[in-house]
């Protein structure tokens, strides 16, 4: 990792006491007021070396509220967290993730060092230490179980993530607005240069030839739709529930002279009709639910010609597991991030053959270098714009995702598709790589 | 398709009594004499039909043993299947793939018209027909569950077919003696190209560079082990337990010089031990049993060290299904074609990424458009040195995986796997395209 987080959220050990209102991240987190002065008791300590040993004894000390620290058994500890109360630690112990991530937000927790690296080194201690039991693990699933997918659920749960303000996601991503991972030939290439080399690299993966009909699934501000019509001269129907985003991309698609290649449509994939070319989506399945996979590889088989391309790109993981619960609740209602397993219930009941799987993860890991580092260059400014609680909140999931990524306990798998008995697949993938393939 | 296999199977029309012993492919199907001069029944027609039907009504006649022709529906008949006798419609209609198997190596049926045609037709055409019951596929499955893949068992899966003598597999296969599809650079290369591209496809895809060591699980005649040792100057230790392709193996490697870098082991993968950079299994897992993958996947992960990379290939179907019965019985006991999503069993408990996931179908197809050509070459000599049983059971199986790989009923997967936290894992796939990464 060449980007490193340096100073924008470390704290000098003063004590920075939260009086902020109400969060505007997701449900509201009930906020005590500080308890400085609390003293700590010889079970705070117990917990606390407790909470430690489940998550595998990471290299990171705990400062209790009355600034005594608890150092790991590792002698090299990469920061330390500081916990303002005791109420902190209880909602910690209760629900690990979702307490953690609220009592950041709340500024009740802080973080002392690189924020990225000490979620890296919670997240590879925590996978290392010893896995919870089947009925903790059962539990934790019920409970975590993603908001309903229903069309009326996907509409509230994309409203509360993608509709908090076009300008506000301009202030950080790239100039053409792309929130999906990048693709960068070379570990240097920018971010502008790498969502363009992604672009290309989709487009060359579903083989576009001019004239083509290619239909969109979660289109985010048209982006892609766009680049395909401009670079390969195809006609695109994009799809997508965010009112905010679509209304942007129908704005672009006219300043580009592109609305009559590119129709943008505010609705839900599952009224997709028509037959197309060209079926992709790119960053919409973490948002389908696992219950709907069947459902929209049915709706891709009979949108596809036999002699289509499909493929999705989505955030993925290496074995099932719930979704960490604050990030499920207060920034993604909704999500889930499936294994490769479970993506092949959009692809098998189906009967899609899968063409190739590429795991992207290093550079979606770059990806969130790139926008954690920019976001941290405009915080005053998204401050201002929402308050304090909503620059840690993102900040935590930025630098959680990043850290996910780098640690692999997330992954990013970009699938294409064809019919079984479509035969005019790809004979090799080695147009992706050859210069003439190149624009 | 390029290859047409013209004449050599075909017939007049005459009637060819077959006259010869038993069968040396697998267990013995009993063998009635012919019964001509038999009446057709109104019932014989019916049950024609039937069959017909249950097959998606395939563009295909059938000749019953009186001479009399059952014309399918459609007007464009791509050949026909000429019926010796009834009881060769009863065990058909007993158990379909193993009766038509059965009965067309023991000369009950024959083909007339382009064999690899018909049996695309065929394929297709059940495809397309309304699926099974659950209830018969149930009764399917359990009739058609593979042999046991025990350490005793896996011995004489393997015997029986990779045994049956060097010098038959000589006759055709390519001079490397590879029995694994090919890769075509471009769909002219020659079958000795394309296998050569094949294993470079493979080494650069794990990134073998010299001085590491390689454990490879099922090394076959040794041809992709040689190649890693002599081309990228690593050590491999090869496992394999047909007798006969080990001892071949350590003659060619004595005889390149290179018994000093590989060491070929007769032994079972499950007893693969020490620490190595790359894992690799081209053609094996076909022959593990699905319920061993879970075991395959523990040995990896204990054999590869941090920063190593695995690669499993794989022939594969996109919906679970059983082995056909006739192929499982007669030319592969104890085989068993997995999903990707079955496939995930070695990977996902055992905590593996999965990184990159190509299908080689058409490349298989061509891998078996050559081998077949080359076989009805040497047909004869086949002949000559088991019997004509023999000639017509090997045809009608590198014939049937032909026209599997053709319409899409099967597939080939080729798996890049490491373990999560490994970053030292491929940044793009651009190198396995480069012209500076070709040695």
């Amino acid at each position: 990792m060449e980007y490193r987080q340096d100073g924008a959220h470390e704290l000098n050990g003063d004590s920075k006491v939260q009086t902020l209102d109400i969060p505007k991240v997701g449900r509201q987190p009930d906020r005590p007021e500080a308890r400085g002065g609390e003293k700590v008791t010889a079970l705070d300590r117990w917990l606390v070396r407790k909470i430690l040993e489940t998550g595998g004894n990471p290299p990171i000390g705990v400062v209790v509220w009355d600034g005594e620290e608890l150092r790991p058994p590792s002698p090299h500890a990469v920061g330390r967290v500081r916990l303002r109360d005791r109420r902190t630690l209880w909602k910690i112990l209760a629900n690990p993730d979702l307490g953690f991530g609220d009592a950041y937000t709340a500024g009740r927790i802080d973080i002392e060092g690189n924020l990225v690296e000490i979620l890296e080194t919670l997240y590879r201690a925590t996978a290392a230490a010893a896995p919870a039991g089947l009925l903790k693990r059962q539990l934790v699933r019920w409970l975590s179980r993603p908001r309903s997918n229903s069309l009326r659920g996907s509409r509230e749960n994309i409203h509360h993530h993608y509709d908090i303000g076009n300008d506000f996601y301009k202030l950080w991503l790239d100039d053409q607005l792309i929130y999906t991972c990048a693709y960068f030939p070379t570990r240097n290439a920018s971010l502008e240069q790498a969502q363009i080399a992604k672009m290309d690299h989709v487009c060359r993966k579903v083989q576009l030839n001019p004239g083509q009909r290619v239909v969109e699934a979660g289109c985010g501000w048209g982006a892609l739709a766009l680049h395909m019509a401009r670079h390969y001269g195809v006609k695109v129907r994009a799809f997508n529930i965010s009112h905010e985003q679509i209304a942007l991309a129908r704005q672009r698609a006219k300043a580009m002279g592109l609305d009559g290649q590119v129709e943008f449509v505010e609705d839900d994939y599952r009224n997709i009709r028509g037959e197309y070319d060209v079926f992709v989506s790119v960053g919409m399945l973490e948002h389908v639910g696992v219950e709907h996979y069947h459902q929209l590889g049915t709706i891709a088989r009979r949108c596809l010609k036999p002699a289509g391309l499909g493929l999705i790109h989505s955030i993925g993981k290496n074995r099932q597991s719930p979704m960490n619960p604050w990030l499920e609740t207060r920034i993604f209602p909704g999500s889930y991030l499936p294994t490769l397993r479970e993506m092949m219930n959009v692809f098998e009941p189906n009967g899609f053959s899968v063409l190739d799987v590429e795991n992207l993860r290093l550079h979606y890991a770059k990806t969130l270098e790139h926008w954690l580092e920019r976001f941290e260059r405009v915080a005053d400014r998204v401050e201002a714009m929402f308050d304090q609680d909503f620059v840690r909140a993102w900040r935590l999931y930025l630098a959680g995702s990043l850290a996910g990524f780098t640690t692999g306990s997330i992954q990013l798998f970009q699938v294409v598709f064809a019919h079984a008995a479509n035969n005019a697949i790809p004979w090799t993938r080695a147009a992706l790589y050859t210069a003439e393939s190149r624009r």
